[in-house]
């Protein structure tokens, strides 16, 4: 059996506009890159972070309470080393905390021959989230773990649900490098909503989730409505009406705020489509004084994986 | 072309459990049945209505209203007689008038050549809906015209997609023959919910979407639940509880109000469960003052269709 696994943890979209709290998607291009080592003492250790300050303990560390959860739960005494290599910047609203958890029980899964399934790391990787954010969230990390399209349903445990990617779907993020805590992101929720509203959000997440299996790219656009968090949330994010707008005229299905912001995503029907809007929400952005990122991916239906 | 047609326009479950007011399904033992007829003279006559003591004016009358509809719309000055014989009782909850609306633009529709689709035979059903309840909702006509299970969301006008039926899918209905008025039905509930109680119902409507696509019973039964309306509505519906409960017991997969009661449906996985369902509801009712019938319904997946 292998010593050490080398694993590509992706970066992920959760609350995806109607989907909130419940739909989330994988990326590809970015994500944090974690090596897993067999050492001989039992226990966790984090001997290493790279491009990020983030805590070396343990315990204070979303990979290393996720890997201890697992090795807990499997009463095993097997140590390990992990090593993470941060791609994916905290407080982005694309997954950071979700994939270096994903990764850590991914690697020691692999490691020890794979006694769970990528739907069993989940509730591993949920310790870790709840860690970062307070509670156990599945929605960043189930994508993470099983790729593609991912439904969080409330149960007893998280009920993950796959559900099939489109062949030809994109997507577009743009990172604007301000800081958003998602303690903020929060707290301009309302407690109640109007039911008239919430009726048209799950009417538009059935929608989509049909959109999604029908691979249907037309009604997947219409359908990315989110008419209860986002109207909330838009004014915490310059530019974002701005950057929906560029989106949909360069060709884009819709866009919404990525997890809790400040990224934006934006869905497209194919590559070209997806550079298009990138040019597009770029050009909104250049003459602000706000550093961001931009990036566009196939939508990753792969997941965490070795890469060695 | 043909002078006269006989339709039968099938009964539908609306507001199925957590797809409150977005998602329905359609029936196949019980229908009414339209006979449509071309005459001379241009205009909608009802000449006979049999079965229910319902208003022979066609203004008055939701066939009548959503006949005119469809032949303004096309500017004809065609005209036709409407016979219908009711299989629905007014007020069960499973769709009277949506069958007796569809019947009669379906007939039209079919005598005229079919200048419509289906689908575009939705928008001059809803007026009959219109009459009947004040609100022109799509949730019984949709699959009454199309068939199987539809998911209508808010647009710009009826925006109604199709979503397979699994194809082992029997729905069992009782209907208590007690009165109970929509506008009572709609009184009790809440203009505002909680957001957590919202995010919960659209994750079960996004996973029981997910549950028909992919033929999965288990995760259909598991879905099926209404944290939001049922709760308000299930004391107006004599044992709804117990009917749910023994339906469970029976094995089948889940159950909920029917559109918006006194009707209970339930789905079973096989023709089998579904009788059991029934022996066992019919069995809590049986030792009350209260008259009922109840069904046992493959999942029509072709909705309103010419008989003769």
């Amino acid at each position: 059996m292998k010593e050490e696994v080398k694993v590509f943890a992706p970066a992920t979209v959760a609350n995806v506009s109607c989907g909130f709290d419940v739909l989330g998607f994988c990326l590809s291009p970015i994500g944090d890159t974690v090596i897993v080592r067999k050492k001989e003492q039992p226990g966790v250790v984090i001997t290493k972070i790279v491009g990020q300050d983030l805590p070396l303990d343990t315990k204070k560390n979303v990979a290393g309470v996720a890997a201890e959860a697992l090795l807990e739960d499997l009463q095993s005494n097997q140590g390990f080393e992990i090593e993470i290599h941060k791609g994916i910047k905290a407080g982005s609203g694309i997954g950071s905390s979700a994939a270096s958890s994903a990764g850590a029980v991914f690697g020691i899964n692999a490691l020890l021959g794979n006694p769970y399934t990528r739907n069993e790391l989940i509730k591993f990787a949920m310790k870790g989230e709840e860690l970062a954010s307070g509670t156990p969230h599945a929605d960043n990390v189930s994508p993470a773990l099983l790729g593609g399209f991912t439904i969080v349903r409330c149960g007893k445990g998280p009920d993950v649900i796959s559900i099939p990617t489109p062949p030809d779907l994109y997507a577009t993020i743009i990172h604007p490098k301000i800081e958003l805590k998602t303690a903020d992101a929060r707290s301009v929720l309302k407690k109640n909503i109007p039911l008239d509203k919430a009726i048209q959000q799950w009417g538009n997440l059935a929608a989509l989730v049909s959109g999604l299996f029908k691979a249907d790219y037309e009604l997947i656009g219409r359908s990315l409505v989110d008419v209860i968090i986002e109207p909330e949330r838009a004014g915490l994010i310059p530019q974002f009406d701005a950057v929906k707008l560029a989106a949909k005229n360069a060709g884009g299905l819709g866009s919404g705020i990525s997890g809790s912001g400040p990224s934006i995503y934006t869905l497209s029907k194919g590559k070209e489509n997806a550079e298009n809007v990138r040019t597009a929400i770029a050009e909104v952005f250049a003459p602000l004084q706000i550093e961001f990122d931009t990036y566009v991916s196939k939508i990753n239906t792969q997941g965490v994986a070795i890469i060695d």
